[in-house]
């Protein structure tokens, strides 16, 4: 059976900041990736399309860096959120981050037929500024490591001149 | 008037490599990233669709880490192929490369209306293994600063069991 996030960061995002291609529930095209925790841990899982692919068989890195990147944004939404006192679902609006840095190890071509895990570990780097260390498997193989480094969005972020 | 790449490396892949949704030109669904020589420094320019977003008007990060991604494997394939005496479109079969790490950073928020263009600056780190150091611009706005590292495509690499 496969697992699924319940109570996942992104469902609780404002719909200002829910379009995103990779995780906004609101983009009809989008990967709608969802993360949520497992214990002091996060996790987001996603089945690769068929056309997500980099040779037939093995799954495209730049889908792999998209879903590291999202997975880490979630992550440290979520982080923030419980050092504030909340969990998704307790109907306060979470905080919402953008990535300064994103870096992907590719350690062994990721299958395409199976769900893909993101295993998140978060550090606490500045009241604004956190770190994502992030371990993708495919079953139980460890196919990418992922690094992300997130701040909280800038207020002005939404204004275009 | 919008630039363009003339001969791109991609269209020289065989048909067993050119399925990428990234680059590939046989994956209809993909991105068709198109790399190529401009002097010493290579090239790739790509227009983001609406629905590649991370908020309304700017450009959704996995995309960029997406076209970063490819814009250095194929350009560590025309730095090979050039050192091997060979071009784009001179009817030799170029080598074809795997991303071994990707680091983006992300710079400025990217504005999503104008056409990205990928600078890359490549070093021979071993004669399978070369670095890509990729600026993307959106206009003259330099937008993300990028780092791949791309290895020779293992022969075994389309052999699955």
């Amino acid at each position: 059976m496969e697992e699924k996030v319940v109570k996942a960061i992104q469902d609780e995002y404002p719909d200002d900041f829910a379009s995103c291609y990779g995780c906004g529930r609101l983009n009809e095209d989008g990967h709608h990736f969802r993360t949520g925790w497992q214990g002091d841990h996060t996790v987001t899982i996603y089945s690769p399309e068929p056309k997500h692919m980099a040779i037939p068989g093995f799954v495209y890195g730049g889908l792999i860096a998209s879903f590291i990147d999202c997975h880490g944004t979630g992550s440290a939404a979520l982080a923030l959120h419980r050092k504030n006192g909340h969990e998704p679902g307790d109907g306060t609006e979470p905080p919402r981050f953008v990535t300064a840095s994103l870096h992907v190890d590719y350690l062994k071509p990721t299958p395409q037929d199976v769900p893909l895990k993101a295993v998140g570990t978060i550090h606490e780097i500045h009241p604004k500024k956190w770190k994502v260390e992030t371990e993708v498997y495919a079953d139980d193989t460890l196919c990418a490591r992922g690094e992300v480094v997130a701040a909280v969005m800038p207020s002005t972020f939404l204004k275009k001149d």
